[in-house]
């Protein structure tokens, strides 16, 4: 297959009630059209939930990503282009781009996905000859997710407990929503000025419905944040975002 | 115009990172295809999200009232059915019907509208005659939402500020994250035994950004729960559920 066919391309068009106050894609809607696309391509070349549930295994979120040059508005279609770029031992990088009617690129994102068994919970070795047929020769002209700083052991940490809205159909605290709760850290009056223009985040060990978190955020740096979730003083993940004009 | 071309039809297939832990779809991912549905089908016809606009208006969910007698799994295709079912002098009635693939109904909701004046934020009149154009003569065989007693005075209320992600586009809390916050305030244990089979809500004031509130519950009957958004100790909205096996 050449890199066309390799890449999977999901059409959205983003509708009025999901845009946040200034009438814009938000980062967690964007998260959730690239889940949308990464489950759709996986499933098609026989790698989807489905699957994977089939073989007592599921894809758990590792690390993420994204930067965004444009935040797309209310009724502008938008394509999303995903394709695998990587694959290891253990993990393996899942590519988008987000481009707009024009075909000009507003955004690309790099994900980090490793499967697990669902009794254990533990990381299992992925079909590396399988996967890595499916490999893309396609540019993402982003930095991949790195290391973040411990930053919680300098911070308060706002109160919050995981609830039936934060759950994934694994029982899990959803990873959209993780990045849902850690952009609320932040006052109105920033995503007035500024935005968004990187977000990176890395899941360390899976929520439970109850479990007691506190949510820190500090700045690190010019319009940079670094921010984590944590449970008993333990971070559970780990993020940071980069605002500028 | 006849009652099919009256209807508006939109086909979902629910995905599986957007179910809850049960693998099930929500009541607010429902609200969420009902307001696609509505969006559209208005905008189809002249009096979508920009029409209004453009005169200065915006529609408000007033009331909502759904059933819901299966909820749908993943990957199981989907349709919903909209059409306007009443007009009045400032309110209008619009009737959902969600069927499975086999065309049986697996769930029935009558949303109750308004439009407001985008600077007085006050109802203002339908265009009745316009509107009535569009009326449809097709059953919704459930009860209008109604009247809901008073709770918050006698519950203790749980603290909520309102957050970046709680907002739409007009710069309010957004309608179906009210519901998503009141079914938070439900125990696991409860969505694992039995299901929501019919909920209600009636929006009362606008909540807007910071706003210090509090979530009120209380067992009103047998599997059935009256609940509150206060503000200040003044109701934003009261809603109520009614669960069974």
């Amino acid at each position: 297959m050449n890199t066309t066919e390799l890449t999977g391309k999901y059409d959205f068009i983003p509708e009025s009630y999901l845009l946040d106050f200034r009438g814009r894609v938000t980062i967690p809607m964007i998260g959730n059209y690239m889940m949308h696309a990464a489950s759709n391509h996986a499933t098609k070349r026989g790698f989807g939930f489905s699957d994977m549930t089939e073989r007592n295994t599921a894809w758990v979120l590792s690390r993420m990503a994204i930067e965004i040059s444009r935040y797309p508005v209310m009724s502008e279609p938008v394509t999303l282009y995903t394709w695998v770029d990587e694959v290891g031992r253990i993990f393996t990088c899942r590519c988008f781009e987000l481009v707009d009617a024009t075909g000009a690129p507003v955004a690309y994102a790099r994900s980090i996905w490793a499967a697990i068994d669902l009794l254990t919970r533990r990381p299992v070795p992925l079909d590396i000859e399988g996967l890595s047929g499916y490999i893309a020769d396609r540019p993402c002209p982003i930095e991949k997710p790195g290391k973040i700083g411990v930053i919680e052991t300098e911070t308060e940490g706002v109160p919050y407990q995981v609830k039936y809205s934060d759950l994934d159909v694994n029982g899990h605290f959803n990873s959209i929503k993780y990045i849902e709760h850690l952009l609320d850290l932040f006052d109105l009056d920033l995503f007035r000025e500024k935005e968004v223009r990187r977000f990176e985040i890395v899941y360390l060990s899976e929520g439970r419905y109850g479990m007691p978190l506190t949510l820190h955020k500090m700045e690190t740096g010019p319009d940079r944040f670094t921010m984590a979730i944590c449970h008993e003083g333990k971070a559970i993940c780990r993020a940071t975002a980069l605002f500028s004009y």
